[in-house]
């Protein structure tokens, strides 16, 4: 096999014996339940070893609390140094990163690719804000007084990431953390390990050669949701960024708020695209179709809802439907295949089950059928599907995590935008239109209520220049780009008074 | 009496009857339990009415959304003049605001036209905001296409508020809240209901004048925690700001949490103040003492402990105690009053209760006193205590509501931060100190963990333009200056294609 | 008459024989020729009074240093008080300034509101930036090192303005200054003398009432052109602020740069708007309309050039004389007057000049000719012109400030974009279009190149909450909004070790 | 020879008969006079070639601008890449190129390495501002409406540069011009040609392999100053970047303003450190010794002039002179030399003259002579110069560029200060205290009138991340970090109005 995982891992230096904990670069075995992670590829083991137990959170976050008092007092620039040297080696593994990430995750190779370049890429970003964490110079209101504001190093930053985006998820909270400052421990998906064991040992390398990278300044610790639920109730982990499911997230979040910490959510969306009468179809299919069907539907980003005007609706159904029929599925390694397997068979019941409440509850059901010609018997390959529903029913309401793709249809655009809105979560959102005022309502205070809105562009595939995240269910969390690394620090508003009077704000006298 | 409150209630226009409810500009009576509301002066009664009940919750949210709809569309510089208008308002007012929050809270005159001064302060810096609400333009990786974040209005704002701040923290968040395109229900504390009715009524009045302000901008619901319990609850607002104690701020935290919504916590501070052996010692004792005895040491951010260095512990003490003997005690509206009383006969068991396990744990304890001799039988007026203590035993780790100021010494400025950070909360700090070194130490990384942190000025007393809030359990939130703002909006990540090619970022090919 | 100036001026305060020189708050004679100043209305003589001399320009300038040394250490939230109660003084006196507008040159009663009220807008600007001249805190890339930047006020500003703004550019300039901490020299046009008489006198006043405003804060020097060179020579005016034509620009520029002073330059337009084949026509001709005859062309943002997709050309020529044909002209305090008169008769000969010249270049004009018939016979009443024409010839290049629309007509966008930058100013421009690939065109790097681009609104008629300006001969300056602030102060950039050790940037050791 | 400049120039790939001009990647021999580069070190000649001549500015201006067309619509993120591998490049030939500055500018082989650490440094800040030129978004006052500010690039930069830094001043430019969308055109000093034709070479080699850099990305015209003069006239050069002396500067500055032009001026400083009582005095022998004697002296940054408190300048004064006793002077290349040559003999004598007319004006000399025994007999070695001078006379308002560190001393910090800005130039400062009032009086608006001031750390040797620069003759211009950027772009405020009406600013009514 030409991209054989195992290789790949070798290349990066990955044991043939990977354990769950990693305490900075020290590997150690997990004490706990047998972990065996499957390929969605074809079924195949592709790891076997014992999990974290939650005796290993307590020393995983210990180490990385001991990191971080020395990390913190590291020159950012001197952080963003690591970064970039970060950046290097991964540049160095990036196909071995995308090969292990097409088996574990089943991602196709350019979709595995470009995850492992949007590290690459939030590495740079990252590098540059190094020197670039402001904060503000203020005129004091006080004769002899100035203040400012500070942005320092928060503490080990708990990181809990799914299995869609294996790798880079974790990249674009750990470069923030680490120019921040901050130290990381990572809870990865149990589905895929060996990506998060690449990651750490890729990490392990850069670390052992830069005198002032602490042992403990990245941790890696594998287990099931009692190790994040164990991190998300520590009291030494100010902030955990997770990204996941919506009851997922709702227990972190509450967890967290118990103990008044900080959360950092990326949870599900349910991401729809306008097309109004004036799109460039040609454009809307093929973005509909990237959006939809990449990463098998799995992606927090996925098209889900597609939302046409009905003078267009049949055309663009047709247009749709043609494409589909044409979608190269199969193994993802294979060059010209467009759609990789769903993650697991509870992936695929999921699935079917939503096309059976969606056919309930109205919808005329067009493919999603599991495709059993494949040649690995234990992949869960599906045919995307397309759903043409009568309005937004309960199943549409939710995020399936599944390639489906709901079609409605309206007459005006303000009552899309309401069917736009009129879903619990808020993340991603698009609208198709060579119209001016049509796509500023979209953009304006009143038209979209998703943290991401786009023209003429599909809901997937954000670069990481800008904010990522989304509102309402989805969480209200962060990422990447923007101003998104203030999550990553605390602010201290600092007043100087360098005179030799004690004048009050807002003018208060209070002599004795 | 000069300072009646009844006048000063009825020039601004408050009726004889007040409710406990208003939807924006009407008035509702309550239906719940009978509230008497009495002054910390005397004991008088100022008010008595029936708090609102669950019932009125659904109401003034349905109302407040409703409105918002209207209000996010008002264009941000006409919300700005809507607060100017306020801002003017407040200064006409401002000597009567001032007496109701003497009457209600106990505060003397110059503080609570200090506060009142804040109100103002905010609201000119939000009608400066008005036009400030800045997004980003950004460069895409992507030719033919640009991104932009713009931040958009939220919607209904819950502000829930303590006693001790009655009028300054609603306008903090409300006139924010106004410029940011939301609209406000306002929970008051139960103990200062007046200052709320006088609040609203204002806002009432320029509303009424203000063309595009719709019915429902401000709104205010008295009662008990139950209510606020209920406003935590509510999915249609999307921002709890809540000031008070950390139990309290847990349990919204936690019931937002579980909602997903956001929370903006003001909790409990446990605020410090270093003194160095370089610490000019005149200035120590006067901004000690303002920071430990205002607002009779009720404050948020008023000084709790002391760590002075053992060289000159003996002389400050002495210098102390000896302001301390001097402290003008009594009615707060007397000119000349430095001292006025505790809120209630809970807070003077409180503090006395926590005097008592001070001497239990080792303190020697100064003043601290009730003062029966005062002429208001019913007040509860203490003479503020200082207590020198053997090291931060468990009551100093706790925030006492009181004006109880523990004294403990250090030998290296090392040991006076690790002091210093270990306690649970972490609002306000202050080092006093003429040497650099020192003073840019307890600003570093690894100085002061509280979100102020202030040189040669007392922790109590911030200025609106900066951030305020605090790290750990004083809840992370931040108000009033800076781009404490943002809080108030939701950020809306925009990507424009305007060419006629779909690159994917990252690189990734995906043709069909 | 209802509108009378001298009841305007009188109510402001100004003296009825107004002196030439304000040296702070006091008012000075000047020694220089008389001047006469007339009223573009009716040729009526406004006022008049001796110039000041170049010996007023040193004493000036003296009192200008001198408060500034006071005024840059006033907290900068003080000096935006200053700025509130100018705002307020401005309100009150709002219609009669207007007044004061409208006879001095020559602007319908709207505009010079509108004028006024850009004023005050300003002003509310200027306050909220009291609490937001932000510097930035930075991390230094060695330990024990903080980086931080500070804006301080400059010194006094020299402002020169033109008749026709003759308010609101100096306030645009003088707010900023005075939150900025610097005091000002202002320059006005001669034609326009009463309106800067009358502002001054209204800052004289807040002035004088406000405790920390030194005497010198706000300074007046009315004179010809070698005032304005005495300004730009002198070295303790480390700005100047100047508004006018390129010429006027060019010399000032000149002379400021070989003493190596800054200047701020806001200087000739030659706004074009571009009509697209999609563009709404009834808003164009609306939208042009205001642009291209408002303050009866003599705007730096008037629009100047038409350029028209040539499928639409015909259409909106006809519309747009249509709509000319029934301008409103004359008396600009009339109610109902759209188009008052030019502001002297050499602007007339220029015009006239200019539509021949266009002629003889190959333009058909329509309209253009002076109006005689109107009662009030020294007044310069032209009726506006449109002039179409083959090609954007030599006398399309310039600016001839009277309302003169070159129309012109193109084919592809492409040829558009480069017609519209192929002239040697760079103010403002427009597109009329509901193409979301022709707006953003037009707004991408390859198109306008202009400091301002607008899509369906006109090149006219800014708002305060933007940055001012243009690029290439309109001279690069920016005023009013953004943060065009920090063109009025100095960037002080510090480096702050606190540490003992002196380790270098960049890594380089240099130990004896 | 270990250090051999022939060999690094091969191993960069410089060609043995380097030409005068690069019209982007393609070399080409200039047609002017003779130009024989020498050496500082030994006075041997480094290379011979024509210079450029005037005909060649067009040629370069043609194809810069051509470039510029291209890279313009380059994505940003791109055109950070290219500066990402830029940094690769010249990481990789770091030390060839710190040998090529040290034999041309006779800088020690540390502060050569720093020099190209720099512009490495320059290089990963550059790539971090590739997605980071944040414009604005700013929310309108008229409904239907909203505002953005974009940075767009600006066109050819030209970039004249002085012998001191020979390569990091143009890299601080060149990097953040092609981040920035422009194209470069270099104009070294005559006296470093093979260092700037190092880097050119360096950047053809990176350009050539970038598919999207356009040839005439990076230019370079060695010549006389009538080159520079010819870039500073040419209308299609929109931003001259230079660096040298005053005169120079203010040459460029006339030339530029004429044609309406932007200028970026850093020019001469006259860099004091004030020592006040409580200053550590170990620190500041080492500080103000690498500060005033680094570079021979001949930084921009060089510390010229210590004012130091009368109480402590004895003892001072004393470990000064010891400290310059023991300077190893001589060879730059050799390990240990801490002092290389002056650049040559004009140097040589404009600081001999300079010392002797500071003995006529009082002041007392100590070292300053020329060094003879030098094994390299045409090298201009001096010992580096105290001069204990009564006050600050004439020659001490001057900058000599040649290492003469003039002391003064005084009573009150008041004094002190004035003494310190009372010189033209405005470039960098510093203080020297352990005193906090005394630190921040020199930091706030009635101190150092410097574009730079530190505290507890010389003037000398900035870091990259903050904006270098200063006030006064030394030019007003920013280079490098913080926002330095915004002077290589221009910037667009757009109004979209995306309703169906045309509301004016300021609420101004104009209704046919």
């Amino acid at each position: 096999m030409t991209h054989s995982i195992h290789e790949a891992l070798q290349r990066i230096g990955v044991a043939d014996q990977p354990a769950a904990v990693a305490v900075g670069t020290k590997w150690q075995t997990g004490a706990g339940e047998l972990l065996s992670g499957k390929s969605p590829i074809d079924g195949s083991t592709l790891a076997t070893f014992n999990e974290a137990t939650l005796g290993d959170v307590g020393l995983v976050v210990d180490t990385a609390q001991s990191a971080f008092l020395k990390w913190r007092e590291v020159p950012a620039p001197r952080r963003g140094e690591f970064v970039r040297l970060l950046g290097e080696a991964l540049r160095e593994h990036k196909a071995d990163l995308a090969t292990i990430v097409s088996w574990e995750a089943g991602k196709i190779t350019q979709e595995a690719l470009g995850e492992v370049q949007e590290m690459i890429d939030i590495c740079d970003f990252a590098v540059g804000l190094s020197r670039q964490l402001y904060g503000k110079t203020i005129a004091s209101e006080r004769p002899g007084h100035r203040l400012m504001e500070q942005w320092h190093p928060l503490g080990p930053i708990g990181v809990i990431s799914a299995f869609n985006f294996p790798v880079a998820v974790w990249a674009w909270n750990a470069m923030l953390a680490f120019v921040c400052g901050d130290t990381v421990i990572w809870k990865p998906s149990e589905k895929t390990p060996l990506c998060a064991i690449a990651c750490q040992q890729i990490v392990n390398q850069v670390a052992q050669n830069f005198p002032e990278a602490p042992d403990g300044l990245s941790n890696l610790i594998i287990g099931d949701a009692t190790i994040g639920n164990a991190l998300a109730e520590h009291h030494d982990v100010p902030l955990i960024s997770a990204t996941g499911s919506i009851p997922m997230g709702r227990a972190v979040a509450t967890t967290v708020a118990k103990r008044l910490g900080r959360s950092l959510l990326e949870l599900g969306g349910n991401n729809a695209m306008i097309v109004t009468e004036s799109a460039d179809l040609e454009m809307t299919v093929r973005s509909a179709l990237f959006s939809a069907v990449g990463t098998c539907g799995q992606r927090c980003t996925s098209l889900r809802r597609l939302i046409v005007h009905e003078s267009i609706a049949d055309q663009l159904l047709t247009a749709l439907k043609n494409a589909y029929q044409r979608l190269p599925i199969g193994n993802p390694l294979e060059p010209g295949t467009l759609v990789g397997p769903l993650v697991d068979q509870r992936a695929l019941d999921t699935m079917q089950h939503a096309l059976k409440t969606a056919k309930e509850q109205g919808g005329i059901v067009h493919f999603g059928h599991q495709i059993d010609e494949t040649e690995y018997a234990d992949g869960c390959y599906v045919h995307p599907a397309i759903v043409e529903m009568p309005g937004q029913t309960d199943i549409v309401q939710q995020e399936t995590f599944a390639p489906i793709l709901y079609v409605m249809r309206y007459r005006t655009l303000d009552e899309a935008i309401e069917m736009h809105n009129a879903v619990p979560q808020g993340l991603s959102s698009a609208i198709m239109t060579n119209d001016i005022r049509q796509a500023e309502q979209f953009l304006s205070p009143a038209g979209s209520d998703c943290g991401i809105a786009n023209i003429n562009v599909g809901p997937s595939g954000a670069e990481i220049g800008g904010a990522f995240g989304g509102e309402k269910e989805t969480g209200g969390g962060r990422e990447s780009g923007s101003d998104a690394w203030k999550a990553y620090m605390r602010r201290t508003t600092n007043t100087i008074n360098y005179s030799t009077e004690l004048p009050l704000a807002q003018g208060i006298k209070f002599d004795l």
